[in-house]
């Protein structure tokens, strides 16, 4: 079959096999895909990660183990940390954190830019039909954002900036504004960008017009750089939280004296839960097509790679049935 | 009147006159006087204070507003932070971190390493008789220590790993043995300390014999450097939290991703509640006596400085009255 694969270099091969659904797995024919940041800091060669790439996609189950028999012909997404089910983590309601996980697409488990993919069907997620297949490929994003809501709780009046305007910092900024009370701000570079988020409420700050209206309760720091979780500390008032949604897999200088002085605390944030995110787009109350840059067919994958490396290029779509 | 004062340089003067004590404030003979590691940050210029030093102390109140006559006569020891009472911090229950705060013997506030000090009456508080003198220069740093069960809620069965067997760090894994059910584990390289801390049956983990158990729920990090906090970090289980106590006033290259990946939280931690401290001293729950390394007379202040710098040494403290 075809996949998108990277192996010290990204390349469409069609030379791997369709995968052979393990016990407890379906076999998916993915219909769309989308590049992630994390693809791109693959494909920089920082995860340590070869095989296929993907982890956002969304299909249609073909084949669909015993009892679980009414996935099969229905469109899905899916979560993407295999866990085993058994240790304390799993037991504890920490499955993304099973240290025998393997990770859709970035660790140990091939991903979903091909025409099959496998996963575990109690990763699976169906979704109702209003939900349109180029919005149902932002369910694995949203629900990124979607987590800082299970990890913060906001009230009326919270000041909170959301720094970086890709893709990610946009769908954060449109989730708070859209499901608390907080006042939102979104800061980035790009207009564009900054309207979208702008028509929906978000407030605005371009960075050209210098330090912005600091202090905030919270800094949602979602910029990719080590210089905007610095700068994140700077723009918090005294035991304030920055939500740190980056991984920056980059050494930085850093001087963390602001987080003692000023007691703020700094939360990790990664993947979150799916069922909100669905919600969210079958509700109608996010609107993600706005965030589609491109979409290209999976032979020009590498093209669509080096389209999505560009600055200021939002989300970029593999169609696999193109 | 004698003061140990930074001015560039660390000296001993002679020249200041008795500070006179502003509205509401009341004039205390200084007793004794610790040196804080803070205070040997100051002496090698980092936090670019200029005057009179000292915030850890104990005195004999001999003069009283109106209204606090009361306190004549009595030993006292204060709060650092002279807060303005007005502005929304201060409103809010976060006068340590209101803006236009100074900080005794730290910023904009002359300290206690001198024969008279004035302070707020409503910083000062008594102390029971069966405390001793030596005892109650501790009150304030044993508060610092007490932060940290303000700030997180340890449940039985938790690991916590204190890292740094100084003074603070030493601390905080009595208070923490004392006063919660956790398994607390005492990380360091003085086996002098060690045994301390072993004493009073927290575990105990010489540096020298390689990483430790990890992971744990919790890290204190009381290490003072940089390279404390990378290393907590990884000894973390995932959603694990690292408590950050070392105001590391250096710029250091750190690298975050564990943070993100395994949605760590970092939590800031500075001054604490008097109150727990003066009961756990009373209480005799908490043995401070082991962690005076020596005591010297003002007029060998630039000796006694001398001897906080080196290494392994725990609490010098300055008496005024010798």
């Amino acid at each position: 079959m075809k996949a998108v694969v990277f192996d010290e270099k990204l390349h469409l091969s069609s030379k791997d096999p369709e995968p052979v659904p393990e016990k407890g797995e379906a076999l998916v024919r993915v219909l769309l895909a989308g590049i992630c940041n994390t693809d791109l800091e693959i494909v920089r060669g920082y995860m340590g990660y070869k095989g296929v790439l993907g982890h956002e996609f969304v299909g249609v189950v073909i084949q669909a183990p015993k009892g679980s028999e009414h996935l099969s012909g229905e469109r899905v997404v899916g979560e993407i940390n295999l866990y085993c089910g058994k240790c304390a983590y799993c037991m504890g309601g920490m499955r993304s954190h099973c240290p025998d996980r393997s990770v859709l697409g970035i660790m140990n488990k091939d991903g979903a830019m091909a025409e099959y993919v496998t996963l575990p069907v109690n990763l699976l997620h169906e979704f109702p039909d209003i939900i349109n297949t180029d919005e149902a490929v932002f369910i694995e994003p949203l629900a990124a954002a979607f987590q800082v809501l299970e990890q913060v709780e906001f009230v009326e009046g919270d000041r909170v900036l959301v720094m970086g305007d890709g893709k990610l910092g946009l769908l954060i900024a449109l989730v708070l504004k859209e499901f608390t009370q907080a006042e939102v701000t979104l800061l980035g570079h790009h207009e564009d960008k900054m309207e979208i988020a702008g028509a929906k409420g978000v407030k605005t700050w371009l960075s050209s017009k210098g330090r912005p209206d600091a202090p905030y309760d919270f800094v949602v720091e979602a910029t990719g750089t080590a210089e905007g979780f610095q700068q994140a500390l700077s723009l918090l008032r005294p035991r304030g939280a920055v939500i740190l949604k980056s991984t920056v897999a980059q050494w930085a200088k850093l001087n963390l004296t602001a987080i003692v002085i000023n007691e703020l605390t700094v939360i990790g944030s990664r993947c979150g839960p799916f069922e909100p995110a669905i919600k969210a787009l079958a509700g109608k109350k996010i609107n993600v097509c706005s965030l589609i840059s491109a979409t290209y067919p999976i032979d020009k994958a590498e093209e669509a790679f080096k389209h999505a490396q560009q600055k200021g290029v939002m989300k970029v779509l593999l169609d696999l049935g193109a």
